[in-house]
């Protein structure tokens, strides 16, 4: 395998060498952008027809009606019943501490009256419907069905679609015993650019839905992009990233093996080290090599780490934390004795690991904050999948006649000032009535 | 002029015709699409230079440096102290208003201990910069300006960077006064595609931003959603709308007025009358043939009646609502008695104003919620611009040594049930630890 990447702060080069090392471009494929964009039209206009066709297309599955790709609430619990008895109570434990997190995630409304008796606030809704998309085969993570739809449901939405394709009818038992966990109203074994379009503009079986999140491949992203404004999506994902940032004190097999962690999901996954010890550095990097052999997805970690890993050596712990709120990543793991201090100098992260025994790992599945979390430096200006993304805010105005007759003035001044004239003369009509 | 649009909901083809008044598609407009794709790499390429080449061709604006084109504060302050007292009372007891609300939607962090020690939480931060965009020329508004910083500023946004393009070098005090009131830290005269460029990549003079918000034409838009991810950015917005709910117990000129104060945006701002009482509904329309001819903009406001607007009969109160709920007004009146039932009724709009002293036109300037709301039926699933909009979440995990070591065979299951194995190992080296 090519050797991880090794950088120091104190490098001349280092900006740019960083800059180089977290550049990702998301190529838009002109070809898929063609394939989704007449899929769209056709679901637009066909409804199930357009569905049921490309579903036999692409995922060589036939259905006379798109009522018969329903799966039922039988079929879910079956799938859950049909767990080996320590993935049941895993799937059950996880989705219980991911419910707890959340629930402290709800927004409420909230108003207050003014002296004149004009009342203000803000009402909060959950959103009617919303679609979650599950990916077929490989990448298909049942954590990830928890993930997105427990939100939802802590939210309050009233319905909760999930669409999963079954490419030749074949069906991910612990995806569907996750949905049962995780309340998921209605399935469909559906997916691609079709299960998208059919979310977004609703068919003859298929509801509209409000919003669509979830992970999925190319034509997925580019489905989901283009029905954005009609529905709201989630961000569109790019490769999952940590940055560990070590103070020397633990374990460099740890260490290793949590930057496999991250490594394994793919080739673009990115895992780095930020460290001021050049000697715990150099463990780390024996670990990798003692270790990486034994790893069943070992070419991939190879190949990640040798692509887009590095391990880096600091000056000191606060230019690490300067590094990683430049980073902005998606996962950073404080791997250091006293976190506390670190924590308060980190302003950009997606979600903070803190200390040595909160690996992402347990993030990832159970600890019960969310995993569907900010890329790319995404997290400069966004935050985790949360309740809050099932959720929206109305402005509530209810004025009393003196309120509205003192700022009717100021709304009048304002208004002929922006040349709006119906404006202020709407506003005068209230400031003139008796 | 064309006689406004009726309705009624027993019409038989009531639901299509419904459907037909609402839809709106943003066009794509393909060469659009290639010069801001040019723009937008230009700028990313060339920086500074790019930018003032763009500016001198489309803004007629010469400049040595992009430095130049940087207004001082003593620019902003001059501006605000040039007004009019009346003008600038009103500005500034607007802002203190806006400002007063949106302090009550600052995000606060939490956390909380388990049991075992271990902490979870969330912790929220301020976006570091944003960088805010004000149209040039007839649609360039103050308000908009207090709208649109005053949130960034009360979030804690460190920097806030604003671009007005001033073609010819013409200025619009209102604009630069209203700046200097909401808190503005940098004012740059640079407009279009280029000046979203420069605020989402940064040039040699202005800093990369993390978000950009604010209103713009066509070219501003597409710029926008192509630098979505590199910053964030806030919703593309449609034209506006207002939807009023009238028991007939109001004042039909109130209600024409504020019909016009919607209409008189552009030709496609909608504008739509819901009332159960076919009398009323007459004196309306009585009303706006009246009242129409003598308002300064009697064409837009007919046009945009005449094309997108309507006044619609409905069973009763009950109907209403459920149709406000279909439409998500971007803004919603309930000019009845009794607003507090209707409230309860409705689940999606921006704002909802209730009572008649509630005009729309008090909250476009001064009454403290925002005026930049959801349109298009995207209040189902989205928000008013708020403080919420300029900080993030990030979730914090600091796990105990017995949390981890019971969560970590959680972990493990679930990751060997998904093929993940080093996620796997690096739980389970927690739990073997001593």
């Amino acid at each position: 395998m090519n050797p991880i990447l090794r950088l120091s702060s104190s490098d001349s080069d280092f900006d740019a060498r960083l800059k180089s090392l977290l550049a990702f471009e998301a190529a838009q494929d002109e070809s898929i952008e063609r394939a989704v964009s007449e899929i769209l039209t056709a679901v637009r206009l066909e409804g199930d027809a357009a569905v049921l066709a490309y579903t036999k297309r692409f995922d060589k599955l036939e259905a006379a009606t798109l009522a018969d790709l329903e799966l039922s609430r039988v079929d879910l619990d079956a799938a859950l019943a049909g767990l080996p008895a320590e993935q049941r109570s895993a799937l059950e434990e996880a989705a219980a501490r991911v419910r707890a997190y959340h629930e402290r995630q709800l927004m409420q409304s909230w108003d207050y009256v003014e002296e004149d008796g004009t009342r203000l606030g803000q009402k909060v809704t959950a959103l009617d419907r919303a679609g979650l998309y599950v990916p077929g085969g490989k990448a298909s993570y049942p954590s990830s069905v928890l993930m997105n739809a427990i939100p939802a449901k802590v939210a309050g939405v009233r319905e909760l679609i999930m669409v999963v394709p079954t490419p030749r009818g074949e069906r991910n038992p612990l995806v569907l015993a996750a949905a049962a966990v995780a309340g998921v109203d209605r399935v469909f074994t559906i997916g691609g650019a079709q299960a998208i379009g059919a979310l977004a503009f609703g068919t003859e079986t298929i509801p509209q839905v409000d919003k669509i999140v979830g992970p999925g491949n190319a034509y997925v992203a580019a489905a989901k992009r283009r029905v954005f404004g009609t529905v709201g999506i989630d961000m569109v994902a790019g490769p999952s990233e940590v940055l560990i940032i070590s103070d020397a004190s633990g374990d460099p097999d740890w260490t290793a093996m949590d930057l496999f962690a991250q490594a394994e999901h793919d080739e673009l996954a990115q895992a780095i080290l930020l460290c001021p010890d050049a000697g715990f550095i150099e463990k780390v990097a024996e670990s990798i090599a003692r270790l990486l052999p034994g790893m069943p997805r070992a070419a991939t970690i190879a190949a990640s780490l040798a692509h887009r890993g590095a391990l880096i050596r600091v000056r000191d712990l606060a230019e690490a934390c300067a590094i990683a709120n430049r980073i902005a990543p998606e996962h950073l793991e404080l791997a250091v004795e006293d976190p506390e201090p670190l924590i308060a100098q980190i302003h950009h992260a997606g979600a903070i690991f803190a200390g040595h025994w909160s690996v992402e790992a347990l993030g990832d599945y159970c600890a019960g904050p969310n995993h569907v979390l900010p890329t790319s430096r995404s997290a400069r200006f966004s935050s985790p999948l949360g309740v809050y993304d099932f959720q929206k805010r109305t402005s509530l105005i209810r004025m009393s006649k003196a309120g509205a007759q003192r700022l009717g003035r100021v709304a009048s001044t304002l208004a002929h000032g922006e040349g709006l004239q119906a404006h202020a003369r709407s506003a005068e009509l209230r400031v003139e009535a008796k």
